[in-house]
């Protein structure tokens, strides 16, 4: 394929192409200390066509020419042997494809983020001093802001302000395409989930689509902060409170 | 009514026009992280038309066209029977509708704005904390940004240094439109206040007009940060505080 | 004085005119959160003329048509004799008017800031809970921000990274104008003074001109949130720290 | 020199020449907080010309025509002695010029960035009260975020996740270019460092180009500040964390 027409791929004038989408979506994650020149990142899935960003770019200046795109048909040769359909000069993919691959593949999502967010980062350093089997999985709950969240893939409408909010951690591996196992597995033990934590990390956000998967990333962000604070007040993440007024579906 | 008719009442020049401004208002609140894609709003009445920003949208993109119009005349029909003169074609109607034509109903608010900030979620945990019926209402008093507030709809002026602002706190439920009748009963009980807190939630602000309850909502965020940071110092929220200078009408 | 030649003295094509910096200062300073629409303001001196912002300006949407314009030749009339030579028409002067004048006529500052920044409220609040006298004046040492400040109207240059800088704290007043009295006794002690806390209020803090003014507050604030900071890790604001190196004049 | 032959060094149309990249990085640096109008600074490398920015300048308002150059070739001669190609009419030159060509000279860096970042400031403060011999160096590990630092200047690659970061801490002078043999010496006993912590006053971070300089300043702010937020919350900085999946090259 020529360069000319791999171009193609990345070349439009629809702000909400995902060549132009993920730039400026990645430089708003940037001012909201979401993504670093090293860390985080973006992907948006347009049919069988995955658009994503590159390894060490500094995320509020990406162009669309920045942009690589695969095929998820080739989604199932191993890591060495993927094939991009469009490949920036100068840059090397992002070890987080895998991770986003797994996003698309397995929950059919159509956007996923990962962010290096601190609060992300100390929810689940303060879950790792829990012990006991704690430290797997956060839960909050009689929060509004969980009301952000889809109930699951198989479920239809949001989690209720009673509900709780679970997003399951692993544990971080020195190599980033080596965490997939375990997201994978994380996918797995929690079908309904739409994010995974990986300890002194970040997290990993994903949405039927690009608003969904930004607004629950949103969501989520507000949650983890609002917990570290809680910590410092002394404040419990999880509680049972009084039900007011009709529990209607 | 015809779409074009319907559409006139929210296409203006003027950024001072309702549905300019709220988007305005919104893209500015996201930035302060008040409101998020699926948290928070700000409704503008005008006469007896109401502007009010739909569900889900995300708060930084709106635009123009996604804004309902309501007629005032209309919001003592039922939810479920109240008439739009104006609906965007892809959003739903936000579940604050109700508790904004409250603020506009009871106390002739001219603009409302709910927000999500976390400095009003963590007051409300931090009074759950106190419990014995100090829960239900934040006091605070010797700041100086407290004459930021009106002193009520039926008194002139603003509050002052020595004054104590009450803000009263009502029990979130699951859903959002059935804290209608606690906000009222908040407003029978609290004649004078601007701003009603909501456990675990948020808070809803109003003013006279936009600038009124856009300031006022500044101010109270401003104080809802301090006592935040001041109970994390010790410091507790109100004091006697000796009278220096003249204390003039 | 017909209303065209008075509107002249806010009229101007350059940036750094004192009816267009200001405007832009304090934008930039709602953004950092030292002003609110009812907090706060900045007031510049040019010769014998002062521009300053209307009081209850919403400031980060102000403009050039909002400032009031005053004769500092009529400073020593009494408050309610003071002559505007320019009035917006909508607006009413702010009650920070007389303790700008203070440094105009104390210290022959060029520029006065007044912030209502949390950090310098807490601080004053910090010195509080310390009372037998120590609350009285905000003392930092050994860092190098320090530096940013002037050594004071009579001294050259800048402090050193080893002096101490004193900020006096005054009392506040239920009426701003009221704290012109305590605010001028603070210049009297603390003759090289280039600002002064006002208990849970903020700060006023000054400049030979616009660029010093800013710089100095930028300093100040910066200080003001590290202290609070090293409260909260249990860090004293001075400590006795050996010198390395020469020192220099 | 004629006037006009010098100031040809900082005039260009090209966003990436250094006379137009040191103020848009200014600016940027500005509203993260990482410098103040009088505080912190960039200076880039070109070859043998070193562009940086003037002492006490306002970091969010640089103008090209604001930039120093100097040539690396006479940078052998002594701080009164040294001569610059290009001088902006009305700044002095920054006390950190000494401290950005070591950078240069010792290291080969491409660009070197100087915050007064409070993160930094407070890692050293909380470095000081371990004493012992612990306050010379901060230490970090199993953070994520590590991976954004090159192993160093004689190897490939960046750090790993189990790896430590160690970045050497000097202790502050009076004077900011007195630093100099101290910042050298740290440099000689950690050859691998990109970084050099100094005690109350900030951190120098560089890298080969301005990219790497950028990037791994921003990977440094966000690991003291999670570093201050886990000392908050009781959390250790480094651990022995079991390994998971194979620890690659």
């Amino acid at each position: 394929m020529a360069t000319t027409e791999a171009d193609k791929l990345i070349t439009s004038d629809d702000p909400n192409h995902p060549a132009n989408l993920i730039p400026s979506l990645c430089a708003k994650f940037w001012h909201l200390g979401w993504v670093t020149g090293t860390g985080g990142g973006c992907s948006i899935r347009n049919d069988d066509k995955v658009y994503i960003a590159p390894s060490g770019v500094q995320k509020e200046l990406m162009k669309s020419t920045d942009i690589y795109v695969l095929s998820l048909a080739a989604q199932n040769s191993t890591f060495t042997d993927r094939t991009y359909l469009r490949s920036p000069p100068c840059y090397k993919p992002s070890q987080c494809t895998p991770l986003f691959l797994a996003a698309f593949t397995k929950r059919g999502a159509g956007c996923c983020i990962h962010t290096h967010s601190q609060w992300a980062v100390l929810v689940t350093l303060l879950l790792e001093t829990q012990g006991s089997g704690n430290e797997k999985v956060f839960e909050i709950n009689n929060i509004e802001q969980i009301k952000g969240f889809g109930r699951g893939m198989t479920k239809s409408g949001n989690l209720g302000y009673h509900d709780t909010l679970r997003i399951p951690v692993i544990e971080n591996t020195p190599h980033e395409e080596d965490l997939t196992e375990y997201l994978e597995a994380a996918m797995e033990e929690y079908p309904d989930t739409y994010a995974v934590l990986v300890r002194r990390h970040g997290v990993y956000v994903w949405g039927d689509n690009v608003h969904k998967a930004k607004t629950q990333c949103e969501s989520l962000d507000y949650l983890f902060q609002l917990a570290v604070e809680m910590k410092k007040l002394g404040i419990p993440w999880t509680s049972e409170i009084a039900r007011i007024g009709p529990d209607r579906p």
